[in-house]
């Protein structure tokens, strides 16, 4: 529908489609999915951007190359996240179309983000592209996700939301049970109508971590 | 000295120069002057855009077709202005680069002046192109600012401040006159610090405004 | 479900609630809808505003004085709409509360709407307000209004979309006789999924216009 | 100047002073001329407000309590720089009219810089402050440059510019001198109109480093 608002000088004028890959609900984006979005942008004269705040979580569950479900997929923009995956800090915009990021410097100055002392924020990336740690960061972090998942479905009363595709688990506690878990971990009731927490697992989340939330869950719920 | 900023992605950068002709103090721009400021702007990756609020007048003055001082002198965009010579409101922004203006619709909406009943401001322009009005105006108010020259000329105590190529005389009147004239015709002191009054003419200025008005100055001066 | 927002920096907050009176549609928000709206509004902290591009057509439709369905109301700021109503252009903003007017000076200076000659504008508004013109004017088109929607009625074949509170009537032709009668009359399709036509009456709209129109239609839609 | 504009639709409105101790000259504001601006500020009704980039250098000048010299002194609002000063990134924003600071975290949302993991940010503040480590970096990088100002003025053809309050020395150095200095220590040539260059110590810098520039400074002016 945004697509009838092409040409007309009283609307918003359609630029781009921007998808996060993974999703905020902890799903993927299949390649093919992807190229067809792309194929629709370009069909349509626009750009494909793809917010990858958990790109690595992604790449790691895709098992393939970054380059084929981004450049190769036809993404033109792509953001690949840090902060997510074990640095302190930033996010690196990556423009496949070079001719797209003549001005991104001044849009970066005009956006507050061209910062003092930016070689403490670059040097993290090496450190985190070297070795492969970035993707052994987020292996680490979708393993632990799924372990979460299986020890979750085997309590009685707790339901899973949605496939867990990437470090990310979505579920239902039972009411009563809620504020006992958050005596001992916090976390959020993202969406209250809904009431979905959002359990996410990290580059240093151990295996202890996962049982000790599972067994304080199971007495929550049990009701002890 | 702003070029140097050029490329730098710490500052503003330049993309155009805009000259006001004819100028905030009533005089202007020779072709040739034009001419020299496109070369340059053109030199260095600029643009050329001209306010015109007070264009008619400059045509007028420089008794020039349009053209000559515009498209022809290297002018990228041009405001025509309407509302200081006999229409109710309204500018026309003329891009003579259709390049130039093609995401302007959109610009137009977000500035906030894609108007309702916009024809009503269209209609005016055609009444004011027709039969040379515009020029007619123009020609009418500028000879009523030479005249308006003459006269306070002749008076000592009044003092012109700068040439008066257009419809506007500049002009320092004795502090204590100021009110008393004040009294009977409204002006502003536009710069305070030079205590320059600023006096303009109109497509509807007539000589006996400007006699009774060099009449009022007189006898304030003259402290009667 | 807005109001879940408040008070989370994440999120932009409610700050006012705008109606438009008489709505895009034609129709009108009655006196008690406005004085529920602003006890809403009151009760969570946000501000009514009421656009009255159509509020002449409004006031001349619900037979109250402005105040009822305004300020006593609790409108706290008013666009009181001209252009629509007979002026060439420009609505009043009115402020019931001063103190949310102090701003509002560099408000208009930023939204590029402190225009040169507004004296212009001004003089029209006091034209309109003068016995009553504005009211004399609405009422007019609104009776336009009735009347063809009174002959649109009577035409098989042309479905009349929605109440007729003030100077527009929605409504459906069959298909093939859009074309027909657009080679006469100039309208829009506004919702082209809908396949409504939107039909404005003005101030300065006669019988003869509308029985001429409404003649057309009748012919296009039988096909002659 | 600025102050003349005060009420005049048609300019921006004086809102605030703001301040940047120490200043990027390297040099002071003493306690006595920010209580004499916060007065001007308070006179007029506008706020004064420090860029404290380098407060802390400015902290371990001065060799008074922050509190002198900020709220004490009528400041209104401080930004308490980090990344000058040893942590990765950030600066902290402190209100000391609570009042001010009512709709920071919306504006600091739309400035985006509400970031993801925001604690890691303020992890680094937490060690910043702990035991004075703030202070200790700030004197060491004061001393630092007062070793480097020393050392150059004893070279002959090098002329100091500025004041040394702090960590930051501004000079020229002859023409030729300066590509063979810039082959062994990377600095800029900030202002190429004066060819000033501006030399700043940091918390890590060494005796050693300022003693190795300073000889490879000496050579490169000696022209060996």
């Amino acid at each position: 529908p945004f697509l009838r608002a092409t040409g007309n000088q009283h609307q918003s004028q359609p630029a781009g489609i921007s998808v996060t890959q993974a999703t905020e609900r902890g799903t993927l984006y299949s390649i093919d999915e992807i190229r067809a979005l792309s194929r629709f942008a370009r069909k349509h004269g626009l750009r494909l951007h793809m917010d990858g705040a958990r790109l690595a979580n992604a790449a790691a569950a895709l098992d393939a190359p970054l380059c084929d479900f981004t450049r190769a997929a036809g993404v033109d923009v792509l953001s690949f996240g840090g902060a997510k995956n074990g640095i302190l800090f930033g996010e690196a915009v990556v423009f496949f179309d070079k001719d797209l990021a003549r001005d991104f410097p001044w849009i970066r100055k005009q956006g507050l983000h061209l910062m003092s002392k930016m070689r403490f924020i670059g040097a993290q990336f090496e450190a985190l592209l070297r070795d492969d740690l970035w993707l052994r960061n987020a292996r680490h972090a979708n393993a632990m996700a799924a372990l979460l998942r299986a020890q979750l479905e085997k309590i009685p009363g707790v339901e899973i939301c949605f496939p867990t595709d990437i470090n990310m688990v979505w579920c239902r506690f039972p009411e009563r049970a809620i504020p006992e878990i958050q005596k001992r971990f916090s976390f959020h009731i993202e969406d209250p109508a809904a009431r979905m927490a959002r359990l996410v697992t990290s580059f240093d989340t151990s295996k202890a971590d996962v049982m000790n939330f599972a067994s304080v869950v199971k007495q929550a719920v049990a009701g002890k």
